[in-house]
């Protein structure tokens, strides 16, 4: 049987109606059953400057810097489900973007605890809580809210999209706003999936969330461990990689050209082992605008279809969810924290249900 | 009747182990039960760039950024205490100060919610996830592993001290590295107590716990806010404040010399509201000595006792428990990470059933 693009579309909605009949004993509102909670760093590296340390005139001379590591905060729920979830936040976020709703309600993290898994909250290297950087930096407090409110495709500032799912309340703007939070040191997507591994290696079998930024370390950490089952990757937006020779065209767009990025085929294939969905919002332009906001996504999408399109050729099971396709209107570029963040969980839950994850 | 200081001491000790039977229905290894958990923004300005925001060619004009908030995490109990506990960290660390101890067993965030106590974890403004400073800042990979090794009074590197209350094991001690952090702009005490006073308007009456650095911030915080009913200081070794024209003679040591601070008297005042209490560790010489990390610590015990005395000598209710005048040996700086955390958890929460804050 040959199924089109929009049945299976339509069945994954159905199935994310279906399957929460059965996690729905995990989604009551009383209280969490925390069988576990707490932190630690993971991965990394150590500097160390010769010569001896002396105590009591202490220099840089023989001393160790501690850095590029991973901060992770993990909840396991009684009676957890086998496969613990993986959240790695995008840029200028923190693992707070997982946490509670811009306006207050419940994230993915006390979601997907609700139903059964054990969460593991990502601070990556040279962010937030890691913010020890192997490599100096300098932070300018940057001007930018009215960039980001275009965008996280809220609006076009100062009006919000008709349809957005996105709480009007100005406190919730001012959330979604102090949720950013810069890098300590320079982004580097090879040092974020190192220590991701390392994070997968304690963990064991694990499926991984990304959101935005995050899509392409993620891609990365999938290829550097094993351990990592599936990925379900939120609006994923630059660093996808082909094979050598694969390459497809650079698309420009009214924010900049978006490049594609070369692995060998060895290591892209490695990503055919796994199951993987990608999820995206509302208010992408289908025709070149001049809107930056907006525009800036058009070629994301595009390019994440190609990029999808490459895994599938490769025998790889990978799947784009856009959701005004399957009727889910409004979302912005946070999906785990809009108004309908449950009816998203449950497509999550159902892409994981179906593919014997849960 | 009149009790001396040691006999005090000695019933205090003693409270902390009956205590325990109080609140022992809280201290099961069973599951936490979290009626409600989350995290938010809080305080905090807003700078704005002259202009008018152009959507689709953006420069900084029109623009804002908002920053120096403070990042909150929040766990509610099931069946809570009237008053939450507020925690915040300490010079190059975060909230994850008081989670899991540097040998991975549960901290001060996890003992406290087990005992019925709402908790509140803080990254101060410029730190952590809440890393977006109105000011600019640089950031080094300073190597200061040594130094800080001494300064926690964790031995004299590379030798622990022979009683100390820290676990040998390597990955400990990579632990305790990691938990490191910068600032991502200048450390300000009056930034962070606006931001910390706006966070007791949201919680509501509560009890601060402060660690190290925070000592400073926290004063100013209970001076800021009539929300603060007590404040629980380990090791605050800076920000000492006195009245205008009672500061104490400078101390010098072989770290540099510790200066007091002053503030209008009817400031300090509000300091004799409340119940305050000083906790310090092992390992303080009592004359001066050469040894650096050690002696750092001989003159901020001396200035907090100077300190203790002016509280109290203005009508205040503070105490200083300097613990292994009770027996209790071999702490570090981290009283709250160390070997015997449950011991020093057991203290406070018979200095909370003394004040009738529990």
């Amino acid at each position: 049987m040959t199924l089109n693009h929009k049945t299976l579309l339509a069945m994954l909605a159905l199935g994310a109606l279906s399957a929460c009949s059965t996690p729905c004993g995990h989604l009551s509102d009383g209280p969490l059953q925390i069988a576990k909670q707490g932190s630690f760093a993971v991965g990394g590296t150590v500097l160390t400057t010769p010569g001896v340390y002396d105590n009591n005139r202490p220099s840089a001379q023989g001393q160790t810097f501690h850095g590029d590591h991973i901060y992770a905060f993990y909840q396991v729920p009684a009676q957890p489900r086998a496969l613990p979830i993986v959240m790695l936040h995008g840029a200028f976020q923190s693992a707070r973007t997982w946490e509670t709703t811009f306006d207050g309600r419940e994230g993915f993290q006390t979601l997907f605890l609700r139903r059964g898994y054990p969460v593991y909250l990502v601070d990556q290297p040279r962010r937030g809580r890691a913010g020890n950087s192997t490599v100096a930096g300098t932070i300018e407090p940057a001007p930018n809210d009215q960039l980001f409110f275009d965008q996280f495709r809220l609006g076009k500032w100062p009006a919000y999209f008709d349809n957005v799912q996105f709480d009007r309340q100005p406190e919730t703007l001012n959330q979604a706003f102090r949720s950013l939070t810069p890098n300590t040191g320079p982004f580097d997507a090879g040092v974020i999936s190192d220590a991701m591994a390392a994070l997968f290696d304690k963990t064991g079998p694990g499926i991984l969330f990304t959101h935005s930024q995050a899509g392409g370390p993620g891609w990365l950490t999938a290829i550097k461990s094993d351990k990592v089952q599936a990925i379900v990757a939120l609006e994923p937006g630059s660093g996808f990689i082909f094979p050598t020779g694969e390459l497809p065209p650079e698309l420009p767009s009214a924010a900049g050209t978006l490049k594609a990025e070369a692995v060998p085929l060895a290591d892209f294939e490695k990503l055919t082992r796994i199951p993987i969905v990608l999820y995206y919002g509302d208010n992408f332009p289908t025709e070149p605008t001049a809107e930056r906001g907006q525009d800036n996504w058009r070629v994301r999408l595009q390019m994440a279809r190609l990029w999808v399109a490459a895994i599938n050729r490769h025998g790889g099971d990978a799947r784009l969810v856009h959701l005004p396709e399957i009727g889910i209107r409004g979302n912005t570029h946070f999906l785990m924290s809009d108004l309908n963040n449950v009816a998203i969980a449950n497509l999550v839950s159902a892409f994981l249900a179906e593919k014997k994850l849960d």
